[in-house]
């Protein structure tokens, strides 16, 4: 048995929280490839499986057929470069956070297409209409400036935060006023929808932006993100799969996962469990003593403790350290998951109480 | 129980012989999968099972690890695109067959990298010495001309004809004379290194070849395609997958595939399955008096049918019509894959054998 | 003076008619930039001399302000490549003749902006309406293939043809059915307009086109073309400019040399000289019993002649020798310009003359 | 004459300081052009005064023809596009001030050929070692983070001030430690090397950097840009030339006026006279007690003037307001170039004089 002899999880490594992406797929995602495993499927996205998903989708969104194309694709990075590179045209750029995903993450994967990115500082992870409409008035020097034509923000974001209801509706206000499109990267859409922070329904996010896509990968799925269009947009979409190599030719395999996370509440459940774990960590440190660095409001925990808490715990669990401060403390970042075991983050939790109080 | 209520195979439609990707994975794969799904992994690639999947594949090859590196790719395109923009200079060309796959069916992927494709005519669906050397010797007119600096060829070809040990030699050479790289698609190599005709190994295609990649889509994988970079050439190789979209954050989904096709002789025993069912296929038309359009030599079968069997054939099964002809007669192409199951081939057989008898 | 140290003509090089771009510019185009050399002018492309040429264009076109705008750029491969990048999505390609300029004289400038080309055989150096029915009708299979959206032409041909009003309206035409754009290359738009076989006036090239543009280089410009684009296209067409290096600074320059080409009739004066240069040429050639191996309708002369004749011309004058046909003999190219010294063309005509009568 | 229809200088405008290129060429470059205008010269940058202008500026680098070779393009946009896109691999990226040329002022011009930009704040208009190191440190997330290749500095700066031996030394350094290639723009590199804080010699400049061009439209010429790469680098640029437009037909023009320029120093001539115009102006600001926004090191003037100032200066004079500030005053940008006019400059010192002393 292969997994064995290559890992057994207690054994080989401490229990990780680096990231929402360690494990495989939730076991009922699994489940469903295995079902619909034998049956003879058309390919390249046009199968029956990815057409239930597409309509399960639109109905949690509450959208028609003719509002809006689905299209999935394997991974983060292709739903981002793709959406950005199907609407633009080459002259125009994007706005986004200088800690945007596209503008630190993902390798120039943005410029390759040939597109500018203007950077925008973050408030708290996030975009404000201030910072916005700086940026718009700093860009407008045409022909000598590329023209600002679409705005980058994802939701959670980088650090873990939410857009209020009227955050997002001040932000597409500005783009519509200013003929920008807007495109949510939703790679952490679920915990952001099942933050207690959050007043935002699907249809709202459909409504305020023009493309946004619901991450897969980190929701529980092998891979894959299910990108949604307006329908106005979505002309020759598919094209731009095929041409990026994002267009699989069993495309089914993306529909049964994301049919499976939503004909029930799978994708929510998911994501609840997901932020909940992150609370139970957050709300211990903070109880004892230390200082979060981010609130948390998702699936990510970031704060500041010091250097020896922080090395004595690498013994323990895996994890990020952030930023190295000055004064011999260190950011570190928690990252739960639909995978997260609640054995590990009692454990964890008990531990850091365990050892703070030894320190006093 | 979704798939049911879905598609009941008979109930449905015809069964299929359009391609080889109609099916989900071959069930040890899945099984795999589940196998291993709970463990933590790294990510992005750099996993137990990715790991384990490369030693197994350099095995298979006969080569050192500082020989070879291998990535993992969700596509053939992205395999395609990613190989050949990671090797050239902006300025610098490919040499295709007018029928290559990345000249006809990647909707222009690789000159979204940037490069001009130079077309040269098949012969038995192959390029041969005299047309490389023929295309090599017309574009020369520098700087005016983009530089050749590429071959790309698949095996095997469009067609289902299968390179021979010669053939590639002669190719391989005349590229180390004109100082070109020579790329493989190896999007049905499977087939071809099990066709009957075949008199390669993959030893003397990595010695031969400086990319090549091994198809796992096609060859009974959910999906994912090993590209195989001599180490010279795989410097800075991930960034373009990253760049791309083509490197996923669980990485260990495709390593898990291949280890599984790889750790075993599964992937040559489907191949070869594949290749006997069109074989089977092949003969039946051949004893019946129809005239093959392309030798068949893996799992696709080329045949000029008469329209009348060909409307009739298909109310039984699904496959491509490639061309009509003038005389009323048609191109029509039946494949084969791993999954074909061989009571379908014999009651093909049977049928066309029937209404073929019929007919006089 | 350097002109003299470097190079006196008679001395060092016998006389070109190679190609209609070795010499500098006519006089009067000097002349005009002197004269303006001092006024201080708003900068790229925005002086009053480009305005001012712009108007006399589309005067000479016979169309209002609000139908086209129009673009200087410094080189016909800017002119193309800024053209097809600036109409069309990424995923869409260009439909062109094998031998066009975009497809084997740019260096794969059309490529390095993304875009495939679909190649097309010429029938007497152009497109045809069933070759290009054809093309449009082989590249349909979407979206594995790139979606044909523009047709690139070159009037006059690269052999030196020029299409007449009837096929470029049957051209336009199939265009307008199948939702392509059309592109004419105007390199050569003076000699092609001034052909005794033309019967196109500029206003017809406007409606039947969306972009065309006229060759100033080739026209006794030091540099420079000017692209004619439709209004519905022009939005952002400048960005392109820029983005591609081709907005200079110093617009004026370009604007300088189109006003004094088209305030009074000089472009077609000195197109029609280069015309009747290679007609004195070509009338000689067949006189004498050499068979054209294209029809002499503009600048250019191709003739067949036997290799003796070709090595001894070689000693008197330069010109390129395009194929070397099996039966000894070779198509060579004469190519005349505004700038050719009758006296010179006098010269050749006698000495083929003396040659051949010796000959026999 | 329809230089005086269109514009009599006195009569229409008033008298521009808003830029180094309102002007023509130097009459003594148009001269040049004349004189040479006749002769029959190969195309493409391959002709003799090409030729002979490479081996000038090689002169006065000092360095041998086997150590750098010299390409002419039409603009600066042209050259820097070029020159990053001929020595950087897909995946990586140029490190820019944020107020970098390439970085605000070119429409994207980089990004369009794929490369990101990484941006660095500016100290006295210029990147410091400390920023770059920063900078360096700060993007070294692999594959995630696209790959630091390139520092692209401008000297003179955009705000007008020059790089010391010392910092040019530093940031040479650096680069190569940290593997990166230097490249300097060189739009203002005449008035850099003319600056009175200049210490650098060509020769220091090319050993301190990889590629570096000399710009020919901000100092007398019609246009045209001298990119110098050392010959590592060299190999393929002339295809990069051709596919971005940039490789003239007439490569003459560019080669007669950079032989001009630097048969004798008329290059440094004139840059003294821009920088020389500069400083009167500067001079005389200070004594008046007004402060300067950057040091006065070139041809540029920044300045902080109260806004009534500004506006009635504006009927005499046109220049760019750079920066409105919130006490009321501005800071205006004085453009001198190699055609300013002293006596000119002469009235704008008298008059600002005038105004000041009145209004005390």
């Amino acid at each position: 048995m292969p997994s064995t002899s290559l890992c057994q999880e207690e054994a080989c490594l401490p229990y990780s929280l680096m990231d929402d992406y360690s494990e495989g797929a939730h076991p009922q995602i699994l489940e469903a490839l295995l079902r619909t495993n034998s049956t003879q499927q058309a390919t390249y996205g046009t199968d029956e499986y990815s057409d239930n998903a597409r309509q399960l989708i639109r109905n949690k969104i509450g959208c028609a057929e003719d509002e809006a194309d689905i299209f999935f694709v394997p991974s983060g990075t292709s739903a981002n470069l793709i959406s950005i590179a199907s609407c633009l045209r080459p002259y125009e750029a994007v706005i986004t956070l200088e800690s945007g995903h596209i503008a630190c993450k993902e390798a120039g994967a943005i410029e390759a297409t040939g597109h500018k990115l203007i950077l925008v500082p973050a408030v708290d992870g996030k975009m404000t209409p201030t910072n916005l409409q700086k940026a718009i008035q700093q860009n407008q020097f045409f022909p000598h400036m590329a023209k600002p034509r679409l705005l980058y923000i994802s939701n959670a974001s980088e650090t873990g935060t939410v857009y209020t209801k009227r955050e997002l509706s001040n932000l597409s206000a500005i783009c519509k006023q200013s003929n920008l499109l807007l495109l949510m990267d939703g790679a952490r859409i679920g915990t952001a929808l099942c933050s207690v922070k959050n007043d935002l329904t699907l249809r709202d996010i459909f409504e305020m932006t023009d493309i946004f896509w619901i991450g897969g990968t980190k929701a529980g799925a092998l891979m894959g993100e299910a990108i949604v269009v307006k329908q106005h947009l979505a002309e020759g979409f598919v094209f731009h799969l095929k041409q990026h190599g994002a267009l699989l030719a069993k495309g089914r395999i993306l529909g049964v996962q994301f049919m499976e996370l939503f004909k029930s509440d799978l994708f929510f459940t998911l994501a609840t469990h997901a932020n909940e774990m992150a609370q139970k960590i957050s709300i211990n440190l903070e109880k004892l003593g230390y200082r979060l660095a981010a609130d948390t409001e998702t699936n990510q925990v970031f704060v500041i403790l010091p250097q020896e808490l922080v090395r004595r715990l690498q013994d323990r669990f895996r994890f990020y350290t952030w930023e190295q401060l000055d004064d011999g403390n260190a950011v570190v970042r928690f990252v739960t998951s639909w995978a997260t075991d609640e054995l590990q983050i009692d454990k964890f939790n008990a531990w850091v109480q365990q050892w703070t109080a030894a320190a006093k």
